[in-house]
């Protein structure tokens, strides 16, 4: 055990303070570590303050130091300085232990910005491609668009290609709210709809039209309809704001001044798809159309919506020598307060948090694809990972360790806590093909539930379903078929959402890491009333001798000294001592 | 050797890139490494974008490979994936090889802002505290002020206590102007002048107006006749910019607006020294004040100085909830073209730079202090270091190596180059008390000298004199007693300046190590036409075999398959191998 802190509320006092506060940490030292005095330093106004530490507490083996942080700006840093008897020091920031002078972009971090919704980092998400869940018995009655090609429920995805945006499965939105109980089931307590507004695409990313819910998923009366049967159930809904582009087919487009576009009528596109054309956020008149209070596109939906995942948000507002990303997000959250506001970003959404804008990200830096480096199946060739162009490589414990805390030490424990772990989704090949083994399958599953940082999982996953890209993991609902269902796999998801939705530690808890090596991970979840111990393995190794022993939640192994050896797996205690 | 790039010429095509531009980007390969294809990966408007490198070119035991980038936004961050034969990569970003996913936080950077002046990256700076340089004739007639204890030029410094701000010795502009030649065979070809406007205190950091050159200091006129005698020897006089605060006698403290004033009438000020009322940049009047261009404080002075340094940036314009620093930079950048702004800030600036503001710092972080920590004398206790409560502490090689690294992987090379590296200055201990023996002080003034970054010498470092903190630190040059002068340091001064401005290798060449122990720190300076290696050495040890040999340029010793094993020492040899 090294000096510990982080931002939950074992070791700090006030997770939501407001400017002026005084916060009340604590850096949790164990017997032996040689500290004989810390200082807590914050930068109030951009200049160093040190406040001294005094002992709070004696534990068994350690030794608990207690200061006072002023939360003097809005984003307050604050770090520790940890001395020895002899005057040597090393700081203690959200990178670990450091014997050398650090800058202070892993500090922790006190936030006085207005807190995300309280309901969502206790959430589990539950992600739906509408096209792909399911049909009500009216979806199989409309007529089917020209852009499309008509599919049968259970015809073969076709993962790449031109017919690929054009495979119309025609799932609606009555046909999610016929199938409520299987979410609810799962334990998810909040629904998460890729868009809905109409385009001339299965994945409707190029909308036509924000002014209305496709006809083709039911209108907004449908819409009305599941928001409301999802709220009587005490399931949040949140939809999907494009605010990069429009389709080229939206009436927008003949609007010049609200894109980006050349002296030659060319416009500046995502990617370069030309029906993905990029929103200009310079024209106030787009600002209006989207932050409008009663009928922006951000704001009137919101009747229905808990809240907003804001797509491809890394580049927003942001073109070649314009960047007006944070002022979007900060005129966005303005406009919705009490709603979600979370950001995608595929690499590093680190330097876009902790403002006043985006309250979390969809943590595909941080969570998906360490996990994913070290859960892969040794024989697999994934050769792409959201556009990296070589191989998802195989790791071991330690450098996937350190990837999820270099990207956890850059925010506050509240924007960590409220981005979204992942194990994969629309846009990224199945976490089933990914790992291959059910077991190695479990262990992702169990670490989603485990870690800090709000579950979501793609619908299907918890049905085994398979996907080697994007494009082809969106298979549609296996329902008339129940036999194709990993039944397994789907009795291990809702054990672990409920796990995780009945212990707030996991939920809430700190993160201290027990021991790492190439194939276990085995860490903390502690609040001030419980202590739970996680055991990750991904293959079987000798036993781990632990000083603890513990009552099983998760796993059925004993904890009885020794980390179990046996592997895959993924085991819970609860631990007393 | 491991895999390496900097910002410098050897590694990058175009270091002023304008927007839109595509740079060409090297990467220097050993053989042996494992490196079978790189990319380049930058981000464009907020998304990782891939570019395959080609193999440009093969040198004995190593491959340059190479790549485009194409300079999208303003700041355009990239970084290297190196493959090996399995598939397998590394990153290299600027904190070096690392086998795990990094944040973007480390990226080198390439920055189409308009660079800061051209001069000023091939400078060394002489810092001067005029009431503590020299007296003209016209001084020593001057009736000394009410606030002011008349001290005689030998009188003892006060380093702390009521006596030491108003201890006034009466040095003038005059005074320096009569001491050219001896800055001029320092080999410094820039003067920074601590403030010059009047204030009631001998540092001047309390204005009492920004009207006028103190008359105490010989006025408007002794500031142009200083200037014009600089010019015309080809030495830039740079002066100090109090952007944070006035002092509390200045005529504008009777305008609340300008300042932060709460219900009660009491003055925000800085550290809460109440005679430091602090400005508030949220008054368009007191930007116009500082910016118009006609008489503004920022442009007005330009006449006779080639830019500013700006004290206290780090705190400028920030307080509580306000936070105009940002804003106060670009302002004063735009409203001062053509000229140095520098940074003053003490713990970590490289949030704040590379941005359209602040074109470099002060660089305690990145070089004063790993530096300290390094050649500090073992049975030393400076018990403070710019507020840090605990003792500078005696650290390795390593350590002060990943100090140095830490911060320079957190700004671009152009921000590296144009920051200032100092021993000391008139805020810290004198480098000589802090090194105590005259051998390290040579490492230390050869590391200045030979760093990236322009050496900035406080006045009085090359005499050897002595000081315990930063007002000890203030003591009047001895012009009148040679035999006080360490004549020794001061010809290594005058040798090690003039090293630098001969060898364009230490001023923009890149840096790579060479070697790294508790003891040596070893590196290479190198531009396409130069390749100097030095060697710094703490302590004596084992001679450290290099494949190696060389023309020595300083120092004296030879290199002929070793790092020779005598210290303290600086060596500086040119390799033709």
């Amino acid at each position: 055990m090294t000096p510990h802190h982080d931002g939950s509320a074992l070791y700090v006092s006030d997770p939501a303070p407001d400017l002026g506060d005084t916060v009340t940490v604590w850096v949790r030292v164990p017997a032996g570590a040689g500290v004989s005095m810390v200082w807590a330093r914050s930068t109030p106004d951009g200049e160093p303050r040190f406040a001294m530490s005094s002992v709070d507490r004696e534990a068994p083996g350690e030794v608990w130091w207690r200061a006072e942080v002023e939360v003097h700006n809005p984003v307050t840093n604050y770090r520790f300085l940890l001395v020895d008897a002899a005057g040597r020091y090393r700081w203690l920031t959200g990178r670990g232990v450091v014997a050398h002078d650090v800058s202070d972009a892993t500090d922790f971090r006190l936030v006085a910005y207005p807190p995300p919704p309280a309901w969502h980092a206790d959430s589990v998400v539950y992600q739906i491609f509408p096209d792909r869940f399911a049909r009500s018995a009216a979806a199989r009655d409309r007529q089917v668009p020209g852009w499309a090609i008509p599919c049968a429920w259970d015809d073969p995805v076709i993962g790449s290609g031109p017919q690929t945006p054009i495979q119309f499965y025609g799932g609606d939105l009555d046909g999610i709210a016929g199938h409520l109980d299987h979410i609810e089931a799962l334990g998810a307590n909040a629904v998460y709809l890729t868009p809905i507004f109409p385009a001339p695409s299965n994945h409707r990313y190029n909308a036509s039209s924000f002014d209305q819910v496709d006809p083709l998923l039911g209108g907004d009366a449908a819409l009305h309809r599941l928001a409301k049967a999802l709220h009587d159930r005490g399931i949040r809904l949140i939809g999907d704001l494009t605010t990069n582009h429009t389709g080229h087919t939206h009436p927008w487009v003949a609007e010049k001044s609200l894109y980006y576009v050349d002296d030659s009528g060319r416009y500046e596109a995502w990617q370069g798809f030309p029906d993905l054309p990029k929103l200009n956020w310079g024209s106030p008149e787009l600002r209006r159309r989207f932050l409008d209070p009663a009928d922006g596109v951000a704001t009137r939906w919101l009747r229905d919506l808990d809240g907003w995942r804001v797509d491809v948000a890394n580049m927003t507002g942001r073109l070649r020598g314009d960047d007006y990303n944070h002022e979007v997000a900060a005129a966005l959250r303005a406009a919705v307060p009490g709603a979600l506001l979370l950001a995608e970003h595929t690499h590093d959404a680190t330097g876009d948090l902790d403002r006043d804008g985006w309250q979390g990200t969809m943590n595909h830096a941080g969570f998906t694809r360490p996990l994913w480096t070290w859960l892969r199946s040794p024989d697999l060739d994934l050769s792409h990972f959201l556009g990296v162009p070589v191989p998802v490589p195989r790791w071991g414990g330690p450098a996937v360790l350190a990837t999820m805390r270099e990207f956890a030490a850059r925010v506050s424990w509240r924007s960590l806590t409220n981005s979204w772990n992942l194990l994969g989704s629309h846009d990224t090949p199945r976490i089933r093909t990914v790992v291959r083994d059910p077991g190695r399958g479990e262990v992702a599953a169990g670490l989603l539930a485990t870690l800090p940082g709000v579950p979501m999982i793609f619908a299907g996953d918890e049905l085994g379903l398979q996907g080697v890209n994007g494009e082809d993991a969106r298979r549609p609902m296996p329902w008339a078929d129940r036999s194709t269902w990993d039944t397994a796999t789907l009795h291990r998801y809702r054990a672990l959402v409920g796990l995780r939705r009945a212990q707030p530690a996991l939920r809430s808890g700190g993160l201290r890491i027990e021991h790492v090596d190439e194939d276990v991970l085995a860490f903390w979840r502690e609040t001030p009333a419980q202590r739970l111990l996680v055991l990750a393995r991904r293959a079987s190794g000798a036993p781990v001798p632990v000083p603890h022993r513990g009552t099983n939640l998760y796993g059925g192994a004993a904890l009885d000294g020794y980390l179990p050896g046996d592997g895959p797996t993924l085991q819970v205690w609860v631990v007393a001592d």
